[in-house]
């Protein structure tokens, strides 16, 4: 399962690793990195290495790399840069296949961290152990619960959206992002550093990667062959959509990325914006829209074209979701004769729009459900090629409905090959009802623009790939 | 308490109102009308109006209006629009003031609707009768508890935030942009098609009202004077901050907003624009932006300058935030030297930048309150104008923190007229720590990309006061 010949696999499908640093106090980050491992099954062999401890989540702890009786594919290695050299020494000694750094402190910090970092690469290089890192923490791969972090992550979701990052900046979010925001991933990568594995390989492997059918990218630099990076790019976009955040893209911004990652920002950031855009890849500008774009595109299908129909509980909120559409590319469908018919006997008494379809006023003179009428009036409306649907039901009429008369028309509407999102009455709405939403791959978002964002996205990668406008 | 001599005030500060269509069913919308007034304590005189009740929550109910005793200020009528003509007819009869007229059905239905319009705004003007509506839910005054609304609210938090509405599209999240997102407001009026009373009378209302420090408009379209409106807009902007979201500035969304409100968009969003513009409002292009700067510029005082401080989780993110501060038109503070003094004990063993401040790693090496250690540092620093924090504690830490620990350095940082905003470590974060932090005046945002935009606002309308860039 997702297993390629690419060398990045290693990093992902390890047999044995051995967790440098690993710790028994809950109160430090170094914990989480055994402890994920444990508890969500990972079924490799995992190797604690501590001097300070004979034992760690009950697996035997060691006091140095070299004294694991075993043999060791991968090393993580969550210690000061001031000591990393020496176990770097051990795992070459030990022939680890591939090792993890986490810490910072080496080329991001000046000469110094540099210096060290530059002899750890040549080390590795001489004997041919890949590296990730340093300052990195990675890899994540869900199809066997192997999991790089420090942070306490209860659960991996299982799908097709891979994340390549060049920071940690994921970290302090990833377990809402998996359990509230309900991703589910195939992997996930930080580059860090990027001493030696860089976004080129981390792509070319995504590109080659079975379990992965979208790429989601954050970059502070392009540090391989731009030239290389760009062909790739071009040739996957066609048949996996990449979303790429590429931040240090004004002058305040790159000074930071230089002294965080050592990334050096060779382009200006139209130039990088021009060629994102004629390799295909999907350019976002801010991390809501990064995640939003990702959930949309691993849950979705493609809108045939952009004709789309919108319902809302105000006709003020219909308003402002059309102008969303509009400059998001999708124009309102015409909705057909058969679905107004269809529609007709929930309406006031006075003929109303259809589109933007006013559930507010509908809901009036009949009851609330008046919502899932609309949507299911959509399935066979030839005239609509995706929704965007304000959800949720007033919590006295809440009881009397149930998941399944709710979802249904939403995924009679996507197994039409029409996607839809949807949105709440407020940001927060109700957390289960989003829960059985995105448990049947309709994606919830707590803003209109941001329901209709995602739309647009999907239909003008649709576009790209040559569905037509009608 | 903020009376004044405009005929609006009537509309907030009734001493007397008859609720027609109240309603004893919880199971609908107009059971609210009455039982708001009766849960929130509205201290006037309330005269429920349902010829099918003797008794409305607690309440003697009227069969009529002309069958109330007393006599009655304004007359709130939630009945269908055919039948709204018999009951104007008699508030006519019953001297009332002033009326709010709630339902749909009128002029935004076609030439019929138009009709009753029509003859209800001509018998209304012969008696001199003002009227908000119809197809407007409003108005809301926090000073006395006068709310008229269509879900139970359970608080009305009291501050110097103002709404004009054109629709009900706050409705639904009224009770979340109240309770939860904690925006503390003056007055709100929404203004449904506009038959009588219009958005300059609102403007000019609120420009006058004492309660009302900062007025957020949401319009479709200029029904008014619009000469009037932008004088006014250009008098009021320099001392009470003017937040306007304009829908239908698309050619689909202008469509839509007619058949919505009848609402006849005259202009093209570019003229729009450049008026807005001209006349000093702060125009904003989303409900999220809408209420993230209603609640900015509620909350806190205007920065002196551009000089941005920030501190993130991940060196990832401060690169992130950093862009988005430098697109806002906000520049990284070159911290003082006595802020690096005061940091430098908590930095690792390497020199690391300190704005962007990376806490996560700083935090590796000491505790996780280096956040706060940060702001503090930033109250006495004179090359400091603003701030953009992400907060958030790891679980294990959580309890050993308490609430004063954790906010005085903010609190410490607005009272030196220094603004900040802050976000967390998800989207979602601790709902109790969001209300602390809130219930301070620092307002919480769930990205770093909303937080700054905040903090942008606040700096460009700082400058058009004359505010320097340093």
């Amino acid at each position: 399962m997702g297993k390629n010949d690419h060398f990045l696999d290693l990093f992902f499908n390890p047999k044995s690793v051995a967790v440098v640093g690993a710790s028994r106090n809950q109160e430090t980050v170094n914990y989480f990195l055994v402890s994920n491992l444990v508890n969500l099954g990972f079924p490799g062999k995992v190797y604690p290495v501590n001097p300070n401890a004979t034992e760690i989540m009950g697996l035997k702890a060691y006091p140095r790399v070299t004294s694991i009786e075993d043999s060791v594919e991968l090393a993580v290695i969550s210690v000061p840069a001031r000591i990393t050299l020496d176990i770097v020494r051990d795992c070459v000694a030990k022939k680890v296949k591939g090792i993890t750094i986490i810490a910072g402190g080496f080329s991001e910090t000046g000469t110094q961290g540099r210096k060290i970092q530059d002899e750890i690469h040549r080390l590795l290089q001489k004997n041919g152990i890949r590296a990730i890192g340093p300052n990195a923490l990675s890899p994540i791969n869900s199809a066997n619960n192997f999991i790089v972090g420090f942070r306490p992550t209860s659960k991996l979701p299982q799908g097709g959206l891979s994340f390549i990052f060049q920071s940690g900046l994921y970290q302090p979010r990833l377990e809402w992002l998996l359990n509230e925001f309900h991703l589910n991933i195939a992997k996930l990568i930080d580059l860090g550093n990027k001493m030696d594995i860089n976004e080129v390989d981390a792509l070319e492997y995504l590109a080659q990667d079975k379990d992965t059918t979208v790429i989601a990218m954050h970059l502070e630099s392009v540090a391989g062959d731009a030239r290389k990076f760009m062909r790739i790019m071009k040739e996957i976009t066609p048949t996996k959509p990449v979303i790429v955040l590429k931040s240090g893209r004004t002058p305040a911004g790159a000074k930071a990325a230089s002294s965080h990652t050592a990334a050096i920002i060779r382009s200006s950031d139209a130039v990088v914006d021009a060629a994102l855009k004629q390799s295909g890849a999907i350019r976002v500008s801010g991390l809501d829209e990064f995640f939003d774009l990702a959930k949309a595109f691993e849950y979705l299908p493609l809108p045939q074209s952009n004709r789309v129909a919108i319902t809302s509980y105000s006709g003020g909120e219909g308003v402002f979701t059309t102008d969303c559409a509009h400059l998001q590319g999708l124009e309102p469908a015409e909705l057909s004769t058969e679905t107004h018919k269809k529609l007709s006997e929930v309406f006031p008494p006075w003929p109303i729009p259809i589109n933007p379809f006013d559930t507010g006023v509908a809901g009036q003179f009949h009851s609330f459900d008046v919502v899932n009428r609309f949507v299911e009036a959509l399935v066979d409306d030839p005239n609509v090629d995706c929704a965007a649907v304000q959800v949720g039901i007033p919590p006295q009429l809440a009881a009397s409905s149930t998941g399944d008369q709710l979802l249904k028309p939403y995924t009679d509407l996507i197994a039409r090959g029409k996607p839809v999102t949807v949105w709440g009455m407020d940001p927060a709405f109700s957390t289960s009802m989003t829960k059985d939403l995105e448990a049947c791959r309709i994606p919830f978002y707590p803003s209109a623009e941001r329901a209709v964002r995602a739309l647009g996205a999907l239909w003008r990668y649709a576009k790209l790939r040559g569905h037509k406008q009608v």
